[in-house]
């Protein structure tokens, strides 16, 4: 028997036989703007459960402590599971999106070293800038914690530039979660995707992430499928 | 001669016939909501020349590097030059203001720890809060000088809530500014007064700072008259 555990905006949770193991499932909805757009884009789900299973899986060949345990089926996946940390961990490259509007800089801008920014997840103040003293006073995350996913991200962030740069794309941003698990390790979790990844043609600099979504430049899913058959290519 | 180096919100900075040292004559002006208001409120600058007067020698006294030299007469100070770091350093030991707001809480809420945020000085992107590797990214100040600056805000902190607390006054929250001397020292800078601090009476929780002129809930100098008074008797 499987039954529901959670329901997030574009995937959802399942029991398996195994306690400490969930079976997630991609769905096609995709949000823009604070969850005031929702669209169902056919095959998304799928597309996404794929790269995010190739990009864990390349991670934790790596030797980063990931959720991913493997791919089940074109829009499923087994994950670990843990209790998640809310907060949104964004590594920086190149300014963009958020980052490129609150300092008002040029679109991808360079940056001196890349930044690595929490925001605290809840929809209801809109995802707020935390600090580490912020966390730590609102008792979202230890010092140690914050450390540590610090490291992380950064560690994920030199592997995901490799990969990518292999596959002649910038890595411009992206967002990762992380979760702790019963033995109080706290490891890799979420997705990692053209939903939560800013990727760009090295050549044309043209996006191939949700971008697209946000901005209705084009159909979304043509980058989204290039994506995915690079890393195909780049890691079979 | 003296004559006018820069003109601030609320202060204007003078030449002295050391090139050292500038004469910080401070107005009457008083200003709330990124600017929108601006009032002058009679005898304000020289309530708060004393008040950051007293408090900074207080700090010398203590052993903070700071940038104040002596109190000239009622609206004036004498104070090093230096190059000021653009970022506003906020120091909270209570939710209130733009911290209450971000993250939803009750006024006044503890804290687990004293918060230490950044925010980058720039009216046009309204003061954005940027974290340490954004201030890095954006060679806004280095590592050093970034973990500098906390270390002091944390003793001004502890020195600053030993100070009201003899006072009967609770220290909410404060603002300050750093600078950097010829010889690349980082020290104090700015004002500290109730324009940059939360300051409650312990009994009443009444506000004795430019809440009451954000919140236009009475007469401001009041409060900030009973602060110069508890702090001459306090530091006499």
């Amino acid at each position: 028997m499987s039954s529901l555990v959670a329901s997030g905006k574009t995937k959802e949770l399942y029991t398996t036989d195994d306690p400490n193991v969930l079976r997630v499932h991609y769905t096609n909805h995709t949000t823009a703007g604070d969850g005031e757009r929702n669209e169902l884009i056919p095959d998304k789900g799928a597309v996404n459960n794929q790269i995010s299973s190739l990009i864990f899986g390349y991670l934790n060949q790596a030797g980063v402590a990931t959720h991913f345990v493997n791919q089940l089926d074109a829009t499923d996946q087994l994950n670990k599971r843990v209790q998640m940390i809310p907060l949104e961990v964004v590594i920086r490259n190149l300014a963009a999106g958020h980052f490129q509007k609150r300092f008002g800089t040029t679109y991808l801008r360079p940056l001196t070293k890349p930044v690595v920014e929490y925001f605290f997840k809840s929809d209801e103040l809109h995802d707020p800038m935390v600090n580490d003293s912020d966390a730590q006073a609102l008792d979202i995350a230890t010092e140690d914690q914050l450390v540590t996913m610090r490291t992380i991200a950064l560690k994920v962030n030199q592997l995901m530039i490799k990969l990518f740069k292999s596959m002649n794309i910038i890595l411009v941003d992206f967002k990762v979660e992380f979760g702790i698990t019963d033995d109080g390790q706290i490891i890799l979790a979420d997705e990692i995707s053209p939903d939560s990844c800013r990727l760009l043609d090295a050549d044309t600099k043209q996006s191939l992430d949700k971008d697209v979504f946000r901005k209705q430049t084009g159909d979304m899913m043509t980058g989204y499928r290039e994506i995915l058959s690079k890393l195909q290519a780049a890691l079979k």
